[in-house]
């Protein structure tokens, strides 16, 4: 590799900006610790006079993006466009095929056609790195790679996305509805203007997605995994679950159960004192647990300019040293696929909020509904609302299988005392 | 590099044979990532015939330690014998003079020794590695060389000993003295049989003396910095401290003020609720405060056979994958010194137990040496033991200079009211 290192950045927004600014600050560091010098010749977006804090340098503008895969000087693309389709998609595979690096911050890029990306970059030994692609202010997908190289990894999992964190902790603390609570982290910054993969749990499977490959060692999976998102979460369950001493947080959670592989998303009741249960606010969190090395935690900034810039520039610096390495850290030649674990037959203990109607006989009809379905009661409290004649029967079960849960969520939602679709929400221990 | 890389062992207590066991576990999980097939072909120790659970096999036995860096097929010397002299010293430097690559877990060498080794390795193009030297499970030296490389440090505390933090949280949880819990802590193997680094503070010392030169590119600071052991803490210590929203924690604390080094490890109260509050028993966390990142914490196990061995192995791989960087991220000629923040100008609140005579007249005269040297006290607690005419003078005192407190202590050491040396811990803001 050459003295200079010609870098051509695609996409210009908050973090594209704030990048390119960085960067320049930065050169003179960057060169003392990598030897190279890191310069952004060539600048594409959609589109040159958006309305920008920061401009984009009239002589580093390029119109056509795809071109710059075919520019001999161009060393580095990194794409910061998003999406796991369009313009994206077509710069990286390009990038790859004609021998230029990539850093992408693009997770659903990555755990979509990571794979593919992959044999291309290592064909044609070029990187591909993504840091930034999950948890940006937490350098997990490098700590996998090299720091806990050595381990055999049983399980990972964590907070993987700032904005239903937010939104969640945010609840809690201040005793205030969902809707209310997304309206200010929009206007804060921490939620997007269209927040659906974010609140759907999307996003999150997306990452955990490429944490279990990189953990695994195998294939990303692209077989359907459980995946819920926030937007049933219920004030008063947050409130119940504080009562009876849990938080809820929504965890993205992988590991090896019988040689298949359990992924999921979902809201989770955890211990309220336990180390995720305390991570509050936007802040991400990621648990490892290795062999030999024990409980590993990262916690950090997930997402925004500064820990994206920093796992964006973490990439370059590898690309500069010249470690080649393999994307996914073993050959893609040796990354098998895993099969799925069937999830219906998980196992875990439960919150249940029922509305039902306030009668004579509800209690015994509801409990029934339970016993059929082999699954018993630890836990039963009945909240009576007079006015409405309605009752709220929270109850927290014993251990049980997620197939005899849906089919119970069945039977209750075709019980005539039950008024809504009930709450259900997995008790996770963390 | 060959497709086989030779390694010789020196030292093979209970680290060195759970190491060595569990890379011949590894070799081609290893290979399959890197490569390379790593081989150990010399053990040497002091000892052959020492009672160990895992023998070391007689065919690679070497008797003088030190021949082996003039071995031409060894590529790798891994150094786990400890001590910031004698062999330890004599091997690692002859290594990298014999242009020998060198993995090391000896916090007390690197941090002595460290830049003089470092000039050696970079001079012979070898890799100096020390990932275990700090926090064994907690890939930090990595993170701070490659996933956090593009920030600019501004602090970098944290609990760096496994030992204290086990005794300090374990005398809170269940309310037994010191030296009881001591006794415990060897017991299960979570102190040494002399355990007076750990104890003093000198273990802590060393790894943030590591840590600083990492995070803020500088040699390694000879200065004497504040060290203080958790010897002292009393259990009383302890509930008072508790009983006022606290707890005590030894940390490790490095950061820049106005352009001059702050380095020091004592005893200090934090917030119960904290982060760093909430990490309890052998646990070793890391905080690191960096631009454009925000924080990043790193958590788990400090000590013991498995993550010094993740560490180990870590290097190892860097290693492998030739991936040759400068030791301290940086080239030697680069890193300069840089000057000790003079500690007596240091601000901070702080908690003091004095031990008074119980009589009339005790608490103005304790008071005036407060306002003596200009210290304003937050919270008074005055705990009346009558049977032994004795009472304990708990305070919180405002933010002042360490060098009153000083003055202050001094004073009260002299007060004839006064009964023992009083307990002074640094109120610190995490």
């Amino acid at each position: 590799m050459k003295n200079k290192v010609i870098i051509a950045m695609v996409g210009f927004g908050n973090i594209g900006s704030y990048f390119y600014k960085t960067l320049l600050k930065n050169k003179k560091l960057i060169a003392l610790k990598t030897g190279k010098i890191p310069i952004i010749k060539y600048i594409s977006a959609k589109n040159l006079k958006k309305n920008r804090k920061t401009k984009i340098p009239k002589s580093k503008w390029v119109k056509n993006s795809l071109s710059l895969v075919y520019l001999k000087d161009v060393d580095i693309i990194i794409e910061l466009i998003g999406g796991s389709e369009g313009m994206a998609k077509k710069l990286v595979f390009s990038a790859l095929k004609n021998k230029k690096h990539v850093i992408t911050a693009n997770k659903s890029l990555i755990a979509k056609y990571g794979d593919e990306l992959s044999k291309i970059a290592e064909k044609n030994k070029v990187n591909l790195e993504y840091e930034a692609s999950v948890a940006g202010g937490v350098p997990i997908i490098r700590s996998i790679k090299q720091g806990l190289i050595a381990n055999k990894i049983s399980k990972i999992y964590g907070i993987l996305n700032g904005t239903t964190n937010f939104i969640l902790s945010t609840m809690e603390k201040s005793g205030k509805p969902f809707n209310d609570v997304l309206s200010k982290a929009k206007k804060l910054g921490f939620a997007e203007s269209n927040p659906v993969s974010d609140l759907n749990g999307n996003d999150a499977a997306d990452k955990i997605k490429i944490l279990s490959s990189l953990a695994f060692n195998k294939k990303i999976s692209n077989e359907k995994i459980l995946v819920e998102g926030i937007q049933n979460i219920n004030l008063v369950d947050i409130i119940h679950a504080k009562s009876l001493g849990y938080k809820i947080k929504l965890l993205g959670i992988s590991e090896i159960r019988k040689n298949k592989l359990v992924q999921r998303v979902h809201p989770c009741l955890v211990v309220k004192n336990s180390y995720i249960g305390n991570i509050d606010g936007v802040l991400n969190a990621i648990i490892v647990d290795g062999f030999p090395v024990g409980r590993s935690i990262l916690q950090g900034e997930g997402a925004g300019p500064g820990p994206t810039t920093s796992a964006i520039i973490s990439d370059l610096c590898s690309i500069l040293r010249e470690n080649i390495n393999y994307p996914f850290g073993v050959s893609s030649l040796l990354r098998k696929r895993i099969q799925n674990f069937d999830i219906s037959n998980h196992i875990c203990s439960s919150y249940l909020r029922i509305e039902v109607k306030d009668i004579p006989g509800v209690l015994s009809s509801i409990t029934k509904n339970f016993a059929k379905n082999h699954i018993s009661i630890k836990n039963l409290i009945q909240l009576p609302d007079k006015k409405n004649k309605k009752a709220d029967i929270i109850i927290i079960t014993h251990e049980n299988l997620e197939k005899n849960f849906n089919k119970l969520l069945l039977n209750l939602s075709k019980n005539n005392f039950v008024t809504q679709r009930p709450t259900f929400i997995r008790i996770e221990k963390v």
